[in-house]
């Protein structure tokens, strides 16, 4: 079998080692090296220290063919990643007046002066190949020496991983075997993480190809199947096998196989059946809208969110009776009823979600701790309120509740023949 | 000036390299390392691998005097860190019966046999003193040579941290100088980057000591300032010398100099005021009520947001006349005024904030292109519009405008004398 080569990664900048900060550049770049077939064999974080910077370059390449440098590309003093990787290369720069050129316009078309410094961003290493950067200032750098490959890229995110993904990705892929991969690769609501492990590990366990791998977040777990073989239908049989296995088990507890995230699952049901949502949140202060609204084009579907924090707006703004909130309090299921029906009459829409609760710390009751929410769902069938008691942090049974809230709303859309029957205990 | 010793973290698994799997380990030893006055200056993950491994402690022995492995250190053939270590070194290991009795005694107590590859955690390097583990299997190591100390410790962080903090820190104490690190942190919203470099790097690039870093993320922007000295007076001199220089320049773009976010320093302006705030969200979508709802009490001083995403919410939630929508569209001066006060008459607050725009990607216009937004402030003296354009993708473009909101306000009440003085041009 033809060796693939290995790689190593490297974030530059003091603020990744401070106690607070975490480079997460490396998990994206890992799983799409991995994909590739190419194994990260060491990852490291150095400051922005020229020396110390050129040395860490010097000694990954002397472990790895493939080495990935971010960050550091920025126009100030402290950006040494230019300067650190014409060292280890033993390489001068030029400056590159079409760089000059391009950032000059770019700051003009925003109407902004640019600074003298962010002509260092014009310095290239000789030999180098310019990567473009739609995204920012900083263009990225491909140098090959001796077999190996230097690249430069900005540590921005989303200015990483498009250039990584236009520019890199199709060079790395010619100088790799030719194998095939294919995956399969699920989203999950509406369970936890060692639940769902629990339920599926029996069968994935028995496959190391197909590799299987588990991620979650609050509310959203992601199942990942990746099979390795030389011939694309072996690789099709291997997945055949065990993905049917692992969807029976979980069965509409899967919103994706695609990757799409639940906002975007619900709002292509909402277009598609040309039916429109609203929102009227409390605790949650306005994140579920912001979650719907994070996918371009949803004011076809989505009439707004009534963020109504105190009982006042309730009453104001979504004509809750306030004798509800006087003898249940805001947090209670009538309150989450009234408030649904409430935004669904407010915005003249097929569907109105309703969020409140408490998400603590403080302000819990003896019948309702902190981490207690009522999600409330109105439609043209009725309106149904659900209690949910969520684990974590503030942020955490925030993030829950809007999750929890968008796949109340997905189930009760796609069992269209009994729209109400999510409310039923499983 | 007596030197601190430098410090490098190498965390040890193949797991750690995968595209979930982050270390943390070094987040906590480098906030104890820190505490100490010694800097981190390199971290990584290496796989199981011993040659790697050993390379990799070598490497960080000649850059750092203060090398900490973590994990590696069980009873498995993965388990590599004992032999990288001894290679590393060049020192041989010794069976130690003591750990062995010691290890056959835990097993006995908890009722199970030890199995022979246990006994591979009795070896020990030689020279190396034997670091107790109260809650595993994995004894430590603290090895010295040629002023440096390269310690092994356990993976597991129930295991590892008692063990730092018994053992390794009063260890570490005695090879340090005994110095002061005193501190200047600045949260700075209204301006960018490179704009803020260019006016403070004059200063700042004269000192050594303090050190000074920036920090960046869409509209916010953070300066740390760190001294390090002998005496307390001395680096609160240092600090008294470099601090007001660079505040003179900020001026009231500075909103925070203890680490509060925007969110909480408008929210304690609001509380101490006894004054109320209200938003009107359109591009947004929830965004600015999100953020304000972050911290734990703001019900105190926030209403809540009106999300209106379609023209139909905003004449029917705001009651914006639908002759503006129709004569201006709804991402205009005029509308976002109207929405302003529409939305401080709806929740009877001291102020609204409004924002309207476009986050693209698509929905420009030819005088609105994307990534202009209208942001409105309505008080007490008044109701004021500005017009923004902030660069990059759809979130980064939310992101700006409601940084920008937050801080508007943040001017407009502190600015008490002149409370709209941000209105003028600069």
């Amino acid at each position: 079998v033809a060796r693939f080569p290995d790689a190593e990664i490297i974030a530059v900048g003091s603020e990744l080692l401070t106690p607070a900060r975490l480079d997460t550049n490396s998990l994206y770049l890992t799983e799409k090296l991995n994909a590739l077939g190419l194994e990260v064999v060491r990852k490291s974080v150095v400051g922005d220290h020229r020396e110390r910077l050129a040395g860490a370059i010097r000694g990954a390449m002397a472990s790895a063919e493939v080495v990935i440098v971010t960050g550091g590309l920025g126009p100030t003093e402290d950006d040494v990643t230019r300067d650190a990787a014409a060292q280890a290369l033993g390489r001068t720069q030029s400056f590159r007046q079409e760089i000059a050129d391009w950032l000059a316009n770019r700051f003009a078309k925003m109407g902004r002066n640019m600074a003298e410094i962010n002509l260092r961003q014009a310095n290239v290493i000789d030999g180098a190949e310019i990567l473009p950067n739609p995204n920012g200032t900083a263009p990225g750098q491909w140098v090959e020496q001796d077999g190996r490959v230097v690249m430069l890229l900005p540590g921005p995110p989303r200015e990483l991983r498009p250039m990584f993904e236009t520019e890199c990705l199709p060079r790395l892929r010619e100088r790799c075997p030719k194998q095939i991969i294919q995956t399969l690769f699920y989203r999950i609501a509406g369970m936890g993480e060692s639940d769902l492990d629990a339920l599926i590990a029996p069968v994935y366990t028995r496959y190391t190809n197909p590799a299987t791998t588990v991620l979650a977040a609050a509310g959203d777990i992601q199942v990942h199947l990746r099979a390795r073989c030389e011939a694309a239908e072996e690789a099709g049989a291997l997945l055949a096998e065990v993905g049917p296995a692992i969807e029976a088990l979980l069965g509409d507890r899967i919103y994706s196989r695609n990757g799409d995230s639940l906002e975007v699952v619900v709002g292509k049901l909402l277009r598609d059946r040309r039916e429109t949502l609203a929102a009227a949140e409390s605790c949650t202060g306005g994140m579920l809208g912001e979650r719907i609204t994070t996918v371009p084009g949803s004011s076809e579907y989505f009439a707004g969110s009534l963020v109504t924090y105190t009982p006042r707006m309730k009453v104001e703004v979504l004509r809750v009776d306030p004798r509800l909130i006087a003898e249940h309090t805001a947090e209670s299921e009538p309150v989450a009823l009234a408030m649904a029906e409430g935004a669904r009459q407010r915005a003249g829409s097929t569907y109105a979600l309703s969020i409140t609760g408490i998400a603590g710390p403080g302000g819990g009751r003896e019948d309702v701790p902190p981490g207690t929410v009522f999600i409330g769902l109105a439609g043209p069938s009725g309106t149904e309120v659900k209690r949910f008691r969520f684990p974590g942090d503030r942020e955490r049974v925030r993030g829950f509740a809007v999750q929890t809230a968008l796949d109340l709303l997905r189930r009760s859309i796609t069992r269209a023949t009994s729209p109400m029957a999510w409310m039923q205990p499983r």
